[in-house]
């Protein structure tokens, strides 16, 4: 048997392989994007992580805007009897809400003399801090709408919203998190179902071509579905343990709200009439979602279009008479690059002056994910060359390019690399997707082969199915697998034979484990 | 006597000389910039409102950047022990926190057979809502530091903050609020200074610069300081009922927050040391400011840089064969002037295409502070020129400009309203801001010449002072006014002879009555 080759000490312990869920922690770790708080569930999302955020936010509001979408704010807290407005909501979220009961503190002397903070004020009716705003923003929406001639309203907000969680995992399931929901009110059924699949539509483009992310578009099952929903719009992303994520949805919510809420408007034949209304939203999820879909053994990659700093420009200077020429000469580029244009954004480049061994700062940008970095030495400025190395391709890979030629071509390499993150993506995914026709398959095909390393199992299972939501809560308990969508697209509804009932069925549907 | 002139329908009623704090709420209103919701004390922020904090956000997160500091997110919820570290500052605090002390709901059986959603799930220990997030990020803080190497530490965070306020004002009080919080770790005492210096700068560069606000910047007495600082820098607007408003402050924690958090790091010379810490922050306060420093009797004025929309055009389409060409015109026109800039950004201009009586479509623009206003009819078209009104002038005062030169001049006639207004609130505020030398001459600086109407007073009174705290109260019992600000800068260090203690003063100081 062969020896597999010492790892470097700098790489990620375990790698992806070993153990994929603590892998996931040190990554984040590595690259110092996020870390664990000491309020139960609630994450730092530190400066590296947040930029990634910020870029996310910037890009996919302009998505928003070009939709004819406007931002707004609505308040954190929802009164307890909003939410229980709407039966199946409140049922869907009451365990895990956030409840504010006080509005104020109070010095109280303790027995041992000592003195302590506790709550006073009580609330007559206790506030909940928001999970999710379909009930608040229906209650602004009841006023706001009047006639037909008020529809649309297109809304969006960025906010940071709180579900209780008892299994945290950062950045994925968190019990605060930030995120975007859009809200609308139509005045057509026919309106409302068209903003639903064409929100859906702008989170599968911002995800292939922002995140490099091939995500299936189709609709959830009416167990998956959002609490007071008619029908719930999904993106699903298959990640490197080829679990699915959830990243984005897109929510019919028929007349529900609007009939809850009361956002009644006077229509053209003068009758009342409730609107149709919809919500939509992605997270800060989306951020472990490209994590576990792009990054390898040696720490984070991150597609360019969202990369905190696409590029990092390191100084390499070993003799103190020609340490301000390469300084000079890094400024100097980094001033050149961040004129440059990559996918309508300035190039984010980012000078490492500092004063740390080499292989160490080095490896800290590998961890980090930066998709480029440039070397320059005092040999490098002689030529007029500087030293490349992508973040996509092998550690040891260098090329040497003319310094006017990198800053002519750094666009295009950023891309190179973002197509790069998505074709390789999209191999994987179909490589991990695979028709299954029978339920010993089935079976077989979401079973570990290795006890030990229960992540690692077939994929998305795409079955015929005819079956109900109790032979889907079945199949949950048996093998811990869920429909994640029902995919659109002709391709999908070749009749054939349930898998699992052996009834007729008209439709193939996908089936994976997921976080 | 002369009858004063009929006021159109159309404007604000009542006007600021009227009754300034309703004339405030009405210019909101019609402007529909955001409306108080069911929440106490808590306000929605509309489109037309929420645009002006984008920009205010987009472009103030600018200026951080180029000062060296990094956005990040910390958790919403503050552990109850935490906030108690500070003494002082859990004491300035206690009496508006919001408390969650619950984690689920669960719905229970009433006596009368209904069901009620009741809060279960207590928690160990409460959590309190943010009201600001020093003792969270001094938590963090302790975490990330362990060497001078690793200072300074610049972080800002945009969040939503909540203070229980009794007396909620939309924008300028409420419970809660959206702002910015900076949050800097530094080694030397210096540093941190320097530092909380040149935040206040960035404040006042951008109240003149983008708000049209010219403050006064200057230091707080230490009555009015931030619960935990050492010292409290501030920027006051003064606003056209003469009133003070605290639009920013800068704030020197020295090692109190450090010390209470356990922010400590080795020293150049091996030694253990605790960080010297600031914060500082602006908030959507600043909205209110703006409104109540430039508005007018007929509605919302808003400087340009920061307003929703910069230019309107409102297509004026009397005959259906000419509808469409000017429509057209009206479209190039906005693609024409959006390829233009003003202050580094693309110019902001939105087409109102509703078929609505044009005096009804125009002073909804008018109440909602459009800068620019333009017209095209089809007359405009056969001429090539189009009709443009401007805010900040007479409702009636129309130019007719040439298409062209005026997509060459929208951003010069931006830039002439936006130093227009800066130039008028500093003549105001210089009027209004009187060199006072006695009590007698300081009491009736401050009492209402009617007492109908307690907003029209003085304004900014600058005297000799060298009074105690106490001395301050009892001049805020006596008359509602406090000190605003130490203002900076040698001309404010006269020795004289202070106007209440009859004591030798060193300086000059500012009173006013205060939001």
């Amino acid at each position: 048997m062969s020896q597999a080759p010492a790892k470097p000490a700098t790489a990620i312990t375990p790698t992806r392989q070993e153990e994929f869920p603590e892998w996931y922690q040190q990554v984040i770790k590595a690259s110092d994007m996020a870390e664990n708080s000491e309020v139960r569930g609630c994450m730092v999302i530190k400066p590296w992580g947040y930029g990634i955020w910020e870029n996310i936010q910037r890009q996919l509001d302009g998505m928003f805007k070009e939709t004819g979408h406007s931002n707004a704010y609505f308040p954190l807290l929802i009164p307890l009897s909003y939410l229980a407005k709407e039966a199946a909501h409140v049922e869907g979220f009451a365990k895990e809400c956030a409840v504010v009961t006080h509005h104020r503190l109070e010095a109280q002397k303790q027995d041992d003399g000592s003195v302590k903070m506790v709550p006073t004020g009580e609330l007559a009716e206790p506030y909940v801090i928001r999970p999710t705003s379909e009930t608040i923003i229906g209650a602004a929406f009841a006023r706001w709408v009047e006639s037909y001639r008020d529809l649309p309203l297109l809304i969006n907000q960025w906010a940071n919203v709180m579900r209780w969680e008892m299994r945290p995992r950062i950045f994925l399931r968190t019990a605060e998190f930030l995120w975007q929901e859009g809200h609308t009110a139509h005045e057509t059924r026919e309106e409302a179902l068209a903003e639903t699949a064409q929100m859906l539509r702008v989170y599968e483009t911002f995800a292939r071509d922002h995140l490099a992310l091939p995500v299936l578009t189709g609709e959830k099952s009416p167990r998956e579905r959002f609490p007071g929903a008619e029908s719930t719009l999904c993106i699903e992303a298959m990640v490197q343990d080829r679990k699915a994520i959830q990243a984005g949805t897109s929510h019919f919510l028929g007349q529900n709200f609007s009939t809850a809420s009361g956002i009644q408007f006077t229509g053209r034949s003068g009758a009342r009439e409730f609107a149709w209304t919809t919500s939509w939203g992605v997270s800060t999820r989306l951020i472990g979602t490209l994590i576990m879909a792009h990054s390898d053994d040696d720490g984070l990659v991150l597609p360019p279009r969202v990369a905190t700093q696409q590029i990092v420009i390191l100084p390499v200077t070993p003799k103190e008479d020609s340490k301000q020429a390469v300084l000079d000469a890094c400024d100097a580029l980094a001033k050149a690059l961040r004129a440059r244009h990559y996918a309508g954004e300035p190039l984010r480049v980012q000078v490492d002056r500092r004063d740390l061994p080499g292989g160490t700062r080095n490896w800290e940008w590998i961890k980090k994910g930066v998709p480029l970095r440039i070397e320059i030495g005092p040999r490098d400025l002689e030529k007029g060359s500087v030293a490349v190395s992508r973040r996509d391709q092998g550690l040891k890979e260098k090329a040497f390019i003319p310094t006017e030629e990198l800053v002519q071509s750094a666009a295009d390499l950023l891309e190179a690399i973002q197509a790069g993150l998505l074709a390789r993506a999209t191999v994987f995914r179909d490589a991990h997707m695979v028709r299954i026709a029978d339920r010993a398959e089935f079976e077989r095909f979401f079973t570990p082969q290795n006890a030990e390393k229960p992540e690692i199992h077939g994929g998305f299972a795409v079955v015929d199915w005819a079956g109900s939501a109790e032979d889907e809560d079945a199949l949950q308990k048996q093998l811990g697998v869920t429909i994640r969508c029902l995919p659109f697209g002709e391709e999908w509804l070749q009749p054939g034979t349930c898998f699992y009932t052996g009834q007729p069925s008209a439709r193939q549907v996908v089936f994976a484990k997921a976080y």
